[in-house]
């Protein structure tokens, strides 16, 4: 039977905004610093961004880049864009200017926004950049304009407050794309559809346990698959977003006091960064504190610390190419009763499909058959349903590889335990395969976590004239202790089968992405210079 | 751009099962007095009466009709009937035996499956239903056989319990009929399909702020709109149903405290009927209740009163037509400092559309413009969106008649607030226009709800040589009391402006349809008999 318009509806998350600007017109929809938009405030700019946008000849399918932190006008664009039928691309800030222009020209941009504390990084390859009409300065921290063109608020200011008419009719439309940091080759534009993000942002308040008083705070970058999509799933419920221009622990436990922060999502780096913050422990948190981690596995032992704050950790886990989480470490009435420290080690596992997102499995590299649920065998993580992005944007053979034999390949090695749920032992490059023997970095990682003088540990593979290759750690100690490489190797021994114990530990601070994941093929590369790492 | 099944996947509710199953497998999914099924054996329970349907030739498109009060077989059809692409048409238990076959020949029900305690309500027209195949016979509270068919548990028994091929292609296919109880003509067929129940039950988990420790108990009919769709919410989220065959104030409470009770739905009725039990005000909630509320606008002082029982009431709003709930009245931060008497006031209005509907309106009935918002201006609430039915089954007439100028038209007249918010002033015809003057039955309902004398009242419209209509109060009063018409009259008087004042008050028991809604209609006609009553 075929639905008629009076019962049926394109799903976008721009909609959100409507929604709670009808019916929390006075709530504050968005702070940032002394600045307080409420919800009729937040759209209204967000309708004369789109209106401006229009008038400078933007229209459905065009893209518009943004190269800014998580300020009120990256958030604004995750709703003026889409909503005229354009498409959004935010870039990673931490990028190269070479990387930049990369992915402003292959996005074919026609408009380009940034924030002009972050000038610096585009004005190398500004004139390669022939597709741009023309660049809006982002001025917030400061007042110069770096870029020919417009100030941001000027925009704003010269166009209309009006909702412009929706150009969205078709829920398969794209919405944004997000270019993969891409550990190795050119970054790869992940398109995102309304229907997705839609869909996405309902199970994010489903698993996140968000309600109408939900108060968010942005230390995940926006530009990273749309902040989980968390961009569209405060403004659904009706909540705050807290804006942070600076991502530091001063900065992040002075906001959740102060505006009473009830959700934050962060990779494990933000947590170790958290933890070891001195003041952290003298704090008495207002209300409780919901995080959501992913972007790597955390050490049971960061869990631990980060809950004897009075946080409950959530674990999600997911790529870009699925919107962000995909599964989360389902809670189970059974864990209750468990002492913290094993609780810890339950949660750091990525668990079971999201209920939005439904299909999630293990499967062998070879036969494409599920792996037994032993918790032993090792296979590639697999994803498929209505949060998997449409493909990667003018690459078809790369999305045709991904979405080999019907199922999105994540490249992520892990193991099916006998309850169903998922755990990641390796991402592809980095499980070590020493004398015939798989080790697992994280497993290994995670014995090292709970070493007290570690602030923070990467294991990786390194050729090895007699095992082919063997675990070497690069670690982080804790300010003012000074481990040796004698102790933490003789500590693996004592935790760990003694094979799987590092031969070699350097002391150093380690190399990061733009989201706070630790770049481990950095250091890979470092160890193997050329020579090809096998992989399983 | 065309979307892969890589990254498409049809939105349906009874795919919440399978995955509740696989992440909660031992955790209790339903309960039915001592009776206990985990969500293994609720989905084993799932299969092996889709698979026994299969067997039987029941497929596509057939109609699989369930004459059943809240009991697992039920629960279980909510899922087993779709899953095959069959659709469930669940009858109002309390109809009458014309009722019944003519809905069971209308909808073309294959099979019937029927309660043995209700066999009664079917056995007189068992001659005239000729398009059914089977019976089947649900011996709950007791053993008899009474129609020609097998037992439920033989049933299941004899059938496999492996999961049958989910037979969903297309995500606006019915999945459910269910009868609008009609309070004119003869009932009419409203059509769900599978992603609006999807949406719906989404929606719920939302707004009724569910999370995976959820304890849902059954005191809203499930053959009322599929229970809003708490039947697949409840599920969705990993939650417990607890299954209630006899809906009375006793059985409600000591499931609420034996099962630790977190959420049930309600009509205003159910809820008159709790806060009349004489042992309820000494009971101590073990965890938080949240109720909601709809099908009549429930006074404020009965949501005062539920309230000082420690539950929360979250009023919703809705019809047949739109799945159940449609609208929300959503809490507004400014309303924490109200008075208790002031809030329940303004929680007994009927809202704003939810995240998942979107879509709500009063319009003036003549012109299709929305009326100005000022509390004051009548005009009919239309809806549309995702969770509009499709239609009447075969009555392409009164489709079309409801789903005029684009709008799906409730009937429901009502007021739309400065704040956004609508409230109903009445039903169609239950609105009494008096000397030109319009008199909102719900209005004066609501006063005289204040009265300490008054258990429950219905006002209707009477006519009357001078006035044309005046108001006429039914009046249950409360246990032990003797309230005279005098003393009702002089306090509405001194409550409202004098000329709304009923003319007449009678002492009686109230007509009520099967969810506890009070006929008005039947107290109207015995008024009217015959004549035409003039609506707005």
């Amino acid at each position: 039977m075929k639905a008629s318009t009076v019962c049926f509806d394109v799903l976008s998350p721009v909609k959100f905004l409507g929604r709670s600007a009808a019916v929390y017109p006075d709530k504050v929809a968005v702070v940032h610093g002394d600045k307080r938009f409420t919800y009729r405030e937040f759209e209204e700019r967000v309708n004369r961004l789109a209106s401006g946008l229009k008038k400078m000849g933007i229209g459905k399918g065009d893209k518009v880049a943004f190269l800014c932190p998580n300020i009120p006008p990256m958030l604004e664009a995750h709703y003026a864009v889409p909503m005229i039928g354009a498409v959004l691309v935010s870039i990673n800030t931490r990028l190269s200017s070479g990387e930049i222009g990369y992915i402003v020209n292959h996005s074919d941009a026609k408009a380009v926004f940034v924030d002009n504390q972050l000038a610096a990084s585009i004005l190398p390859v500004l004139g390669e950049l022939p597709e741009v009409r023309f660049f809006v300065n982002i001025c917030d921290a400061a007042a110069d304009r770096p870029l020919a063109g417009e100030e941001y608020e000027t925009f704003l200011a010269a166009s209309s407050p009006a909702a412009p008419t929706l150009e969205i009719d078709d829920e398969y439309q794209v919405a944004t794309i997000n270019y993969t940091s891409g550990t190795t080759g050119r970054p790869k534009g992940v398109m995102y559809h309304h229907r997705g993000a839609y869909l996405n942002a309902l199970g994010e308040i489903q698993e996140a346990e968000m309600t109408s008083d939900a108060v968010y705070l942005w230390t995940l970058p926006m530009f990273h698959c749309n902040g989980w999509c968390f961009t569209w799933a405060v403004t659904a419920i009706g909540g705050t977003h807290v804006c942070l221009r600076q991502i530091d622990a001063a900065n992040i436990f002075r906001l959740i006091m102060a505006e009473k922060v009830s959700h934050l999502c962060a990779a494990p780096t933000i947590l170790i960064m958290m933890v070891s913050y001195p003041e952290a422990k003298h704090l008495q948190l207002h209300r409780p504190l919901t995080i959501l981690t992913a972007g790597a596995p955390p050490s049971p032992t960061v869990i631990e610390q980060i809950e004897s704050l009075g946080a409950t950790i959530t674990h999600v886990y997911g790529l870009t190419e699925v919107y962000g989480p995909h599964s989360v470490c389902a809670r189970q009435v059974s864990w209750s009763s468990m002492a913290r420290e094993e609780l810890a080690k339950i949660k750091s596992r990525q668990g079971v499909a999201y209920v939005t997102t439904l299909y999630m499995d293990v499967f062998d590299m070879v036969t494409m058959q599920p792996v037994p649920r032993d918790g032993k065998t090792m296979g590639e993580i697999v994803m498929r349903g209505n949060n998997v992005m449409l493909g990667y944007y003018k690459d078809e053979q790369a999305t045709a590889e991904a979405f080999k034999g019907g199922w999105f390949h994540s490249g992520d090695l892990a193991v099916m335990h006998p309850d169903g749920y998922v755990q990641i032992m390796d991402r592809g490059k980095d499980i070590i395969i020493s004398g015939g023997e798989n080790i697992s970095s994280i497993e290994l990682e995670n014995v090292i976590y709970r070493h007290p003088k570690v602030q923070e540990v990467a294991v990786v593979s390194s050729p090895d004239p007699k095992w082919g290759e063997v675990p070497k750690a690069f670690i982080t100690p804790k300010p003012g202790t000074n481990p040796t490489a004698e102790e933490i190797i003789e500590f693996c021994k004592a935790n760990l089968a003694r094979f799987k114990a590092p031969k070699e530990v350097v002391f150093c601070e380690l190399p990061k992405t733009a989201t706070g994941k630790i770049t481990k093929f950095t250091l890979r590369n470092q160890e193997w210079q050329g020579r090809e790492k096998k992989v399983n």
